[in-house]
């Protein structure tokens, strides 16, 4: 499949547009269309929230009679059923297009190709591939979600240049500078769910919110709470939803934790602690894309340990804190480096005083 | 004091001329001299190693007739003493220079000023503070050591992403890459000595010389052993000059050190350790511009204590080793993170697939 220049640019322009819904699509995917005749753009969109029109909808209504003859790039394959809003492969061929690329096909593998079918079975010429790792990066918790049954886990840390993250005595804030933490706050935005364990609770009481940046929407706020000791006065308790996932199926704790607002899962595994796959699965269930971790060495090392980490975002501050203090990841000793865990950088930046290393495992 | 665009592109071209010194001209500073009349170039030079011509000969000798009637940029004032080589300043004047743009004074007070106050002496016109800054960058040890008496100490280590240097066996080769280890060779290599610990020498057995870069001298070896313990077999002993600073007056081990072909200096400081500000005063006083160590945990911690370290040039290898491995540097436990010891980031990149970070103390 060869594409043109003109197919790429404006593929990266309907990836700029579903870009704008960044913080606001889930739990559905994010999407950008352009709708192009001879070189020119006549009609865009993108899709803003769930419940509401997708892209190729909003770029048709833009474009009216021009749509007809003109080629949509669309940056997921257009939908082929009814869900919350009519298939827009049907309004794609109710409008005339002519030509449909998509950057990638449907990562749902119970309907991937079937909206592109749907628009070859009437003639239309389709294509799809052209900017698909930038289309897939987009969306990556959504195709985790789909590909995988479980959400995009990103593990948010601070610390200092010898990788400590707080002071024995707990105390971490605030290690890194105000524009890391503002897009810190960023990344939050993004994801659906904001996970954290009960020693963050219990340190830090954090409010773990998007506060920093403008949204319209909060990430549902989980604490893996084991013993189910999150104190009914925390601040994680208060203004939002938030899920305590829990191992011991008490009762009267249940009861309280209900009364303070809080919704209540207890997912035990065999050693009497939350079960993490569990709990990721059952987030996937309730259509959560990208959880974004915020926790402490503990549960750090126990998501890495059960290979669950799916990506590192990594704030370095511009200073050293000495070898008492708490490190990042609680994981067994080694005896050979052969043990390391290895991870590939997929950006390196400074913002601020501050460097932010975003790595994956291997 | 304003420049021209021609004096900005002439002082650069200086520059980088004086930075071909970078492995050879120690103890002398790097020197770079460019010869320009109606904005050409009509003579350059580069000052190679000490006992040779210094730049401002070799630029006056490729120009010949030419230097009559030229403006001189030289990367540092021209010197007015007899040393090894008669004064700069004095052949100048004979070639009949008519300006000379100087990058930065000299920075030993004794002589500061006395290059630039002769050739004025004759009608020359003067300038300096040219790209002062680059140029002191380019000579940081040289200054150093003029100006503090103590070489400048650049500390350099290889952790893991979460901080750690070695497993607790010792274990440390390799963490980071083949791309991270040359450019580590190549600071070693402008480095006048290499300095470390004997817990070092003991766990690694390291050559810290200058492999993997080519270079026309190795850097002295110094390493920190109070006790005078460095095994008689150890690599470090092989090879090229050596330096034992030790604590302890045991004129036996010290004879055999010396058989075995070290230098033996005992600088204890009152806890029977090395005093590690007298032996970088005694390093400067041999002509030590600036100082490469390598180090484990202890002396990194010691020298960082002491407030002696100048730079980090820190690798951080895209891995996690996690929190049992050992650390960066032994620094006393913080009560707040008011304590934490601050960092400027002066330069970040990826080096292969590995991280490098350049910062100073703040």
């Amino acid at each position: 499949m060869s594409f043109t220049a003109v197919d790429h640019g404006m593929m990266a322009r309907a990836l700029q547009l579903a870009e704008r819904g960044l913080w606001t699509t889930s739990p559905n995917p994010r999407v950008g269309c352009v709708l192009v005749r001879d070189g020119e753009i006549v009609g865009e969109g993108w899709h803003e929230k769930a419940g509401e029109p997708h892209a190729e909808v909003h770029a048709l209504r833009a474009a009216g009679d021009k749509a007809k003859g003109t080629t949509a790039y669309v940056t997921l394959e257009p939908c082929s059923h009814y869900g919350r809003t009519p298939p827009c492969a049907e309004a794609l061929i109710a409008a005339g297009v002519s030509r449909v690329v998509a950057a990638m096909t449907d990562p749902n593998p119970l309907v991937a190709g079937k909206g592109l079918a749907l628009l070859q079975a009437v003639g239309i010429a389709t294509a799809s591939g052209l900017l698909e790792n930038e289309a897939r990066e987009l969306n990556i918790g959504f195709v985790s979600r789909m590909t995988r049954g479980r959400p995009w886990l990103r593990v948010k840390a601070a610390a200092s240049l010898d990788g400590k993250t707080a002071l024995n005595n707990g105390i971490s804030q605030w290690i890194t500078g105000p524009e890391a933490r503002r897009d810190g706050h960023a990344w939050r935005a993004r994801a659906c769910a904001i996970l954290t364990g009960i020693g963050t609770v219990r340190d830090d009481d954090p409010q773990l919110n998007v506060r920093d940046v403008e949204t319209t929407r909060q990430p549902l706020r989980v604490v893996v709470d084991s013993k189910l000791e999150t104190p009914l006065a925390a601040r994680i308790l208060q203004g939002g939803p938030t899920l305590i996932a829990g191992a011991v199926d008490d009762a009267r704790k249940i009861e309280q934790l209900r009364a303070a607002g809080a919704e209540v899962l207890i997912l035990p595994n065999p050693s009497g602690k939350v079960d993490l796959a569990a709990l990721l699965a059952a987030l996937a269930e309730r259509g959560i894309n990208e959880v974004h971790a915020e926790a402490g060495f503990k549960l750090n090392g126990s998501l890495l340990r059960e290979g669950l980490v799916d990506e590192l975002l990594l704030y370095l501050a511009p200073c050293l804190i000495g070898h008492e203090a708490s490190g990042l990841f609680n994981l067994p000793e080694l005896a050979t480096l052969d043990g390391k865990r290895r991870l590939q950088i997929r950006d390196l930046r400074q913002i601020g005083a501050d460097i932010r290393v975003i790595a994956r495992p291997q």
